[in-house]
Formats: C-alpha cells, sequence, structure tokens
C-alpha cells in the first residue's frame, strides 16, 4: 500500500482561526486521504522579533474588532460555539508544552482540541496550569505525571525548537500548514487548498475559474 | 420589481488581493442578483495613522514572501496573470483620482480593472499620469479631459473624504466588502460570503459544516 501523503499543522493555542482549523482538519484530511502531523508552538517569540508585545488583533484596535465579528460568523457557519476568552491572548505556555509532549503520544490532537475547546468554545481560561490538568483529567490521563514530563527541561527545550523551526521555515502566524516539499499555507482558509496540494493537485481548482474568465 | 440588494467594494489600487476580487466580484455579483458599488480609495492615509510607512508586506518580509507565493496560485487557480510590479506598492495615487470621477460614470469598473490588469496582470508601472493616460486612451476615452478633472480640487476633495469615510467605518486593509445594514468582510476570501449575506442568506452555509461536527 502507498504511503499517504502528509500535511504538518502548526497551530498556536492563543489563535482564535487555529481553533477553527482544529476542529476541521481531522474529518477534511481524512476525506482526502491525509495524514496529518499536528505541530504546537508558540508566535510569541516570533512577534516578539518582529517588535510586538502582544496580539496583532490588540495592536492594532480596527483589525481586531474586525476578527471578533469575523469569528463569530466562521464558528456560526462551521456550526461551532465561539466565546472570546478574558484577556486575550490567553497564555498558551502551559499548554503548550503538554502538546508538545502529545506529539509521541496518541492523545495529542484530542487534548488540542479539548484546550481549543475550553478557551473558544467555552470562553475559559487555559493559562493555568490548574486549568491544563482539568483538561487532562477530562481525557481521564495521569494529569500529575503528564504535566511533570511537560514542564521538564527535555519537553521544553523541545518547545523552543519547534518554535525556532518554524520561524526559521517562514512562520509568521497560525495557524500554518506545509506540505511535503515545503509548500507553505497559512490560515484556516487555506487549510482545503493545503489538502488538495498535499495531496499531488498541483493545479488547485477555484470555485470561481470560469467566473473570473 | 423589487430593489436589488447592494454590495459596495471598497479597493485600492496598490492592493495586490484587491485585483483578484476586482476581477471577480462582477460575475459573482450578477450570479447573486447583487448590484456593486465600486470605492476607491488610499490605505496610505489609513496605514500611516497606525505608524507604517510602507506596505506590511514590506514591513514584515516573512508575510510578504508568503503573500507573494499565494497570489501566484490563487492568480492560477483563477485563471488570472500575475506579475510583480517593480516597485510595490505602486503609487497608486493617479489612478484612484481618476476611479473617484469613475464612480458616476458607466467606465468606473472597466477602468479599474485595466489598471489592475496594468499593474498585476502585466507587472507594469501604473503610478505616473501618463501611465493612466494611456490605460484611458486603450478605453477610447478622452484622457486629457478625464485626467484634468480627476486632478482638480473637487475630485480631489472626494478622494480624501471617501479614504476617511472608510476608516471611519473600520476599514483597515482591502479589499473590503460592506453589505447593507454595515456587516463588513475583508479580503478577496470573503467575497462569496459577503455576496451571500447581501442577498440576505444571514446565516452563511460553510462548505464544511457537516464535517466540522
Amino acid at each position: 500500500m502507498a504511503r499517504r501523503p502528509v500535511l504538518e499543522f502548526w497551530y498556536e493555542f492563543a489563535s482564535t482561526y487555529s481553533y477553527l482549523a482544529a476542529m476541521r482538519i481531522e474529518a477534511l484530511a481524512e476525506a482526502a486521504g491525509v495524514d496529518v502531523r499536528w505541530r504546537p508552538f508558540l508566535l510569541g517569540p516570533i512577534f516578539s522579533a518582529q517588535g510586538w508585545n502582544t496580539s496583532p488583533f490588540n495592536l492594532y484596535p480596527a483589525k481586531g474588532r474586525y476578527m471578533w465579528r469575523d469569528m463569530e460568523r466562521e464558528a456560526a457557519a462551521l456550526g461551532l460555539p465561539f466565546r472570546r476568552p478574558n484577556p486575550f491572548p490567553q497564555n498558551s505556555l502551559a499548554a503548550t508544552r503538554v502538546a508538545v509532549l502529545g506529539i509521541d503520544h496518541p492523545w495529542g490532537p484530542t487534548f488540542a482540541k479539548a484546550v481549543y475547546r475550553t478557551e473558544f468554545g467555552e470562553g475559559r481560561s487555559i493559562a493555568e496550569p490548574a486549568a491544563v490538568h482539568a483538561i487532562l483529567v477530562g481525557l481521564g490521563l495521569d494529569a500529575d505525571s503528564v504535566l511533570k514530563t511537560a514542564a521538564a527541561e527535555p519537553n521544553k527545550t523541545r518547545l523552543k525548537a519547534l518554535t525556532e523551526e518554524a520561524r526559521s521555515r517562514g512562520v509568521f502566524g497560525a495557524p500554518t500548514f506545509f506540505a511535503e516539499g515545503g509548500e507553505m499555507f497559512w490560515g484556516n482558509d487555506r487549510l482545503e487548498q493545503a489538502l488538495a496540494w498535499a495531496t499531488g493537485e498541483r493545479a488547485v481548482v477555484a470555485r470561481e475559474a470560469a467566473a473570473a474568465r
């Protein structure tokens, strides 16, 4: 049997549009016959390097106001609950360390979706280790053991390496998808194109190709 | 006969994604039974107010590199030619003044599409009045007369008012669409949703609603 094509899914827990992508990607990838590699990372260091000390949606209020309205519409259209957490962005460090550990465990994607559901589906905090602990318990995992391993040096180093890998490959926001060969797609709006590219449909057929001519 | 719904299409000639929207909007709007109001404006003053002295695609190189690649893919998928003009962004003032005059003339949208075709389809300059003159001549218009009226005080004032109207209504980029009632949509990727909203389909049906559940 031929190996299935792979799509890398780089996500940040503080990212609103990553929530939409995380809730959609498994069903869409399965339908396309594509394997997903979940890759958690931190946008904070990437934003800092270009002089931003918080989300661009906070730095640029007009863009931020629009984003919240757009998220309401998009979530409704996808049948997903949506509530804005306070504060925004949430400190995603504790949850991201667990997600990094989850790369090597079958519960990784399940944990990531549970974090997003708590944060953007219910508008609750994911910032404190206690919040992450509760999510792990909810999944039937040994929360104490997972949190301890996640906070240990090797795992912290791995998160730093993932974030540096994202930056060095040109990631500037989330979600970002990479097809094999390095083709990059940014944003929940590009998930379908990214999957089509991954399956070898290099010339993505546009919905309105005919209309535009 | 009932009045047809209206969608405002706010565009900036220096904006790459506005090019894609300009080439698609008429056929899509006609199919949806929606009238389009073309609204040229300048992003420069809006960017300046938030401390940017050029395109964000120049200020943030990783984002810029991605944008050019994404534009290549999107244009190809839509069957549109695409060449990057040098320099980018082009000074769009002369062309925009003519487009403002074109709001009151049937040649307005035709002129706007011809500018975009020159700039992003052929990668040629639109910055000098001579370039705009040649485009007008190509459309069979009295180029000298149009340019003179476009450069007169009332038309210049109208462009300033349009740009201020865009800013005050929350526009932070282009293209931006407004449906009646003020619902705002940003980006070529939202053209379909904006048209659906304009026709009264308040609950936009997502392609993957089922898949996401």
